[in-house]
């Protein structure tokens, strides 16, 4: 029971802006003044928090601030995406501390895995951090995964990545601890861990990236499902008019809502003039730009590609939200920035009409307050969240 | 806490078949002896448990066996269908002690709530059980639901039930506490109740009724949603060159995969060479089960629709399954019966190779335990779970 004891305090800290007196935390945790006065003399001890300013409120012993020590522990995050690879180092706040980006090299996993570890390297080193104190690596890839075994399975963007033991080879490549999660699981705990106000009630997380993926936060935790490859949406069908799918049906996800099935629609529908010169994932998310561009500008093909794009992603929200029954939805990931205008116009009045729960009540779509770092960030705050997340597994049951 | 453990405790017992000494319950709860004794102590006192015989393990005290006073307790549950309306007295073993079918008599709803309060008291009157010993009354309904309210929410095929406060109704008709829940998230409550295995791990529960509906099981409990409207899949897309449906899309599960859309089907194709007479569910259930007698008896046409119907189904489950990363499938609801033959044929190959981690795991599928009642049994156990089931929520933190 004190390990999780330990993490209610810390995470109501954590919480906190200005941070709490012991007062405070028996009111938010509901412990015995005894148990936070044993668990915060470790806390103090191990360094994750300090004493801050006294506060006077009438008469009484003046009361003593607990505030989290951010530069306590740092973990770092790393999302592997067919074009860029991101790196982020967090400190305890959820902060980002250091930032790098790297072209992802090709597509050997060897060359990935060897860049990797050395941008990790550098990213620690130019922040100045102890080795030490870094808890661990995060690595955001895209599904599905073998969780057991720690590899990604066959990723349709990402040749030659078939069954690579990517957590245990980053892991002797670095000396770090290395968690692997899902690149849409990462983002829905970024969104957690960043946001103070979405500890309470359920969301539906949509990322939007080279390919779509959904997760689900209940009960202020993310699902990641029993093989953690909760949310693979790609073949669910929001077109029946749409293109052929390899899965042998028409209109899925894959082929209709991705950036580049609507740079290939924005291509049709006459939006560019000159061809595309190459059709790797450089150029789609070049093209998509573009596009993007072309319709905050007011033209209408653009404009029109976009809508349709967003009236396809609504009937795919609709779907979700009629199975999964969430308070409330959220779009993010490294496309999200670039359609955020066209679909927070375009998806709620529709969404709200498809709802099943329409007469009971609002299902309000809301943006990612992480922006287009998401899956790294994520990452990087599911290394933390193991050091500071009550958990119910962690109960030990006695009377 | 004492609340939490005593569930435990009690759930233990429910579930081993012979009974289980104290010695035996700290090892199956992880409790400690003098907290065994203690709730025991209680439990005996209150009914709920009783001393069974003595066995002597080596040397040493012989052993006092506690077993569930399966009479101790009973409750009632209730499955509002459009075409039936079915009743069951369960005891708290979860066995039917005593059961009534009646027809929904028409669509007014006070003269629905009147038969139900007459049934109910004609099946404890039958049963010969002291009304006091019943815990409650359970409801299934068509979704979605009003739970605050406790009402229906116009269900499309309980015409002229807008907003029917059933469960304030019905409380007031009967004398006892009523609980409302959609009739899927009840079928996976009283599947979860009545299988001895279904503990561990997940699965995905696919109800087949007049409607279609999906819950989930995750960590030994029934996912209810957000607004306990879990699992309404009507508007997924399973068949992009589907009928036309009133979302506005084309193939969704609402035109495709219901009984009365299966009939059509049959029709079109010419398996029946009469007229249908009426129009109502009565009349497609009757069609229905010539449908499948006529493909178990090998009728080519026959079969041909209730495997396009399995083509369709197997569609619907992989999107779903591809999302909800479950553990494995179990179909179920008053249609699987007849189902059952040629579903269990045809789903599982076509699913696996949808499925997104059939290179991590298979993914089985398997039908019901509970039978047709699965409706009203579950109603039922949603009841007795209150009494019974240890849950996360009930804890109280402490050192």
């Amino acid at each position: 029971m004190g390990d999780f004891n330990q993490s209610v305090i810390l995470e109501a800290i954590r919480r906190s802006d200005a941070g709490l007196s012991r007062i405070e935390l028996v009111e938010a945790t509901g412990l015995s003044a005894q148990t936070i006065t044993n668990i915060t003399r470790r806390l103090l001890d191990e360094g994750f928090i300090a004493e801050g300013g006294r506060t006077i409120n009438g008469p009484g012993k003046p009361r003593v601030t607990l505030r989290l020590v951010a530069e306590s522990r740092f973990s770092v995050g790393v999302h592997l995406d067919p074009a860029v690879i991101t790196f982020v180092l967090l400190d305890m706040s959820g902060a980002v501390v250091h930032r790098r980006v790297v072209r992802t090299p090709d597509k050997d996993p060897r060359r990935i895995v060897e860049t990797v570890a050395q941008t990790i390297d550098l990213l620690i080193d130019e922040a100045g951090v102890e080795r030490g104190l870094v808890s661990g690596i995060g690595v955001a890839a895209p599904g599905p995964l073998d969780a057991e075994k720690g590899t990604v399975i066959d990723p349709p963007k990402l040749h030659g990545w078939h069954r690579v033991p990517l957590r245990s080879v980053l892991a002797e490549a670095t000396g770090f601890e290395v968690t692997l999660e899902k690149d849409t699981t990462a983002a829905a705990v970024g969104e957690l861990w960043t946001s103070k106000t979405m500890t309470e009630g359920s969301f539906l997380f949509i990322y939007l990236g080279t390919g779509l993926g959904a997760s689900v936060v209940r009960e202020g935790g993310v699902i990641a499902g029993s093989s953690h490859n909760f949310g693979e949406i790609g073949h669910i069908i929001v077109d029946p008019d749409g293109p052929r799918c390899l899965c042998g049906m028409r209109g899925c996800v894959e082929v209709v809502c991705t950036p580049q099935a609507i740079v290939e629609q924005a291509e049709a529908a006459g939006v560019f003039e000159d061809d595309r010169e190459a059709s790797d994932e450089r150029a789609v998310d070049a093209r998509f730009t573009q596009l993007c561009e072309r319709a905050a500008a007011g033209e209408a093909p653009a404009l029109g590609v976009l809508r349709r794009a967003a009236g396809h992603v609504t009937v795919l929200i609709a779907a979700l939200t009629n199975v999964l029954d969430v308070d409330r939805v959220v779009l993010g990931g490294p496309f999200w920035g670039r359609l955020a205008a066209v679909y927070l116009e375009e998806i709620p009045a529709p969404l709200h009409r498809l709802s099943a729960t329409r007469a009971v009540r609002a299902l309000p779509v809301e943006g990612t307050v992480v922006g287009d770092d998401v899956g790294a960030v994520g990452a990087a705050c599911v290394v933390l969240d193991a050091v500071l997340t009550p958990r119910a597994s962690d109960l030990y049951l006695e009377d």
